[in-house]
């Protein structure tokens, strides 16, 4: 990176050696649901709260991460993690009960993709030789905190998005088999002045688009250079908005970009525009992007998680929403 | 960092070439309080709330440090900051503001050397050049959010701390004059059993021990190799339960160590056992510290900022409190 290039390159070219997702139980009779490790039995995970059920999903992940690398926990450096609850309690609460050192992270739903950035610059620099990158996110929970608890029985508007239950672990090491993290793209905050909390997608759109150019710029790759764009969560509404204001740069994205938020969820469903939530692009990357890749049949792929950064203190102060979005090129490589 | 090593070293040595410290009255009126840069005129900072009077504090730390430096805002590659508000939104809000990458970091009251950790890899990795690592806290809107608001007058035990209002902003350069950061000990997520939210300085002694044995053992320095130690806001008690725990592992920290809460206020301005809050080490770093640092008395400090990682929901839940603590060292380097 230098001067306004927002674009870290990783020249040791860390590895992701493995992933593990765990989603809800609507997650899982989804599109994605066979693609899933891990399908949990109830929305409290056998817990008696949502968050200690939360926490469960995570702690679920970020060990069989580890395991399915055939790694024990004493063999990861540093766990990054975050996640939508405040003060990030389900990743530290976790983070409490493993042998590592731990580095909170807060993006709200690009969660993920800052987790990596930061996790492969670690690995990239010779400090540290593997990381578990983890997020994620609870439908319960995360409604009862940024909006109103499901017991209230709200109605929402058609635009509005499902908050994932779902969590995603990757585990980076600086050797091994496994997809390799060739670029990072830190994102700025972008804010068009969209203030209804219920319309995440237009919120986050701009924020995608803005780093999306600075991807483009920075590397000099185009859409063709990608098998696979995706985003985080926009949902349909969100995708469509990001499309169209793509088009407007030229840019078009055709068949070769999806939204994690729309794959999630089948309209049958009933989830609105899709799923949002750190959990919708930890879980889709940890399931059916590390599938195709592994598999050979993608072999470059751009990740954009994007995230809104505002609380409900900040709504009811009538601010509008903050949004960024941070994205990552995974590549296959001798 | 290797197998169980905790600490990453810069060979490039990021400096750290201006520091800006705003605090609010209480603090301003302290022991520190000529050391300050800005002392708040009233604890909304002109603004409406007391979150946009944190914001407004937050920007002039970051925009002052930056001026400082001589620079202007496009010549920041990266905002690496945080808080104690609930989705991190003093930070974002201001990022929003600036046309910089933006990385959002949660570590409670460790969040200024969790942003130094991270900054001074991204520039020891030559994937960026300058950065700007802020954080702060502000007691009203800490203790509306964590505890109670305010106006409810409620009484507190003695052995509580007063959060502090204050914000730091630190730039740290690939090149440049000042102290350089030749160390950074990442911390792991240590729980002593406390569940009592006004005893933060005894949840957090423990934490701080870890780091502190993790430093030693992992640089070979000793407590004598340091001019000055500082750990970040364990208050008065807080300070001696880590003298007690160091003196069971043999190490006398003597008069080398000191604790940025117990020195924001004094005794006579009954804040209890002191500061605490992110904005405490922020505040002391970037005023009292890097003016000795400076000015040549110390020549190498090692900064332990402590944080407290639970969330009211936690502790409603009946959760104890998981503490961290990360470290960084700082040196005078040729």
């Amino acid at each position: 990176m230098s001067g306004k290039n927002q674009t870290l390159q990783f020249k040791n070219k860390p590895r992701i050696i493995s992933g593990m997702s765990v989603v809800g139980r609507r997650e899982g009779s989804g599109p994605l649901g066979d693609r899933f490790d891990v399908v949990i039995p109830n929305a409290k995970y056998n817990e008696k709260t949502f968050e200690k059920g939360e926490q469960a999903m995570f702690r679920r992940a970020i060990v069989g991460a580890i395991e399915k690398a055939g790694l024990t926990p004493f063999d990861i450096d540093v766990l990054l993690a975050g996640d939508l609850l405040n003060q990030l309690v389900s990743s530290s609460y976790v983070a409490r009960e493993l042998p590592v050192c731990y580095l909170g992270l807060y993006s709200a739903c690009s969660t993920m993709t800052e987790c990596l950035t930061l996790g492969a610059t670690l690995i990239d620099g010779g400090h540290i030789v593997r990381a578990a990158c983890a997020t994620g996110s609870h439908f319960a929970t995360a409604e009862r905190q940024y909006r109103y608890p499901l017991e209230y029985g709200c109605q929402r508007p058609p635009y509005s998005q499902w908050t994932a239950t779902a969590a995603g672990c990757s585990i980076l090491a600086a050797e091994g088999e496994g997809p390799a993290i060739t670029h990072a793209t830190i994102g700025r905050v972008v804010d068009y002045g969209i203030n209804d909390l219920n319309n995440m997608g237009a919120a986050m759109a701009p924020a995608a688009l803005d780093t999306l150019l600075a991807v483009f710029s920075d590397t000099g790759y185009c859409v063709g250079d990608f098998d696979a764009i995706f985003t985080g969560d926009l949902g349909r509404l969100g995708a469509e908005i990001l499309r169209d204001l793509s088009g407007e740069q030229g840019l078009s994205l055709g068949q070769k970009y999806s939204d994690c938020g729309e794959m999630l969820f089948s309209r049958e469903q009933n989830c609105y525009c899709g799923g949002s939530g750190a959990g919708c692009s930890a879980s889709v990357l940890n399931s059916f992007i590390l599938g195709k890749m592994n598999a050979g049949e993608y072999n470059r792929v751009l990740l954009l998680a994007t995230g809104a950064l505002m609380s409900p203190t900040t709504s009811y102060q009538g601010e509008t929403i903050p949004c960024i979005s941070h994205g990552v090129i995974l590549e296959n490589v001798k």
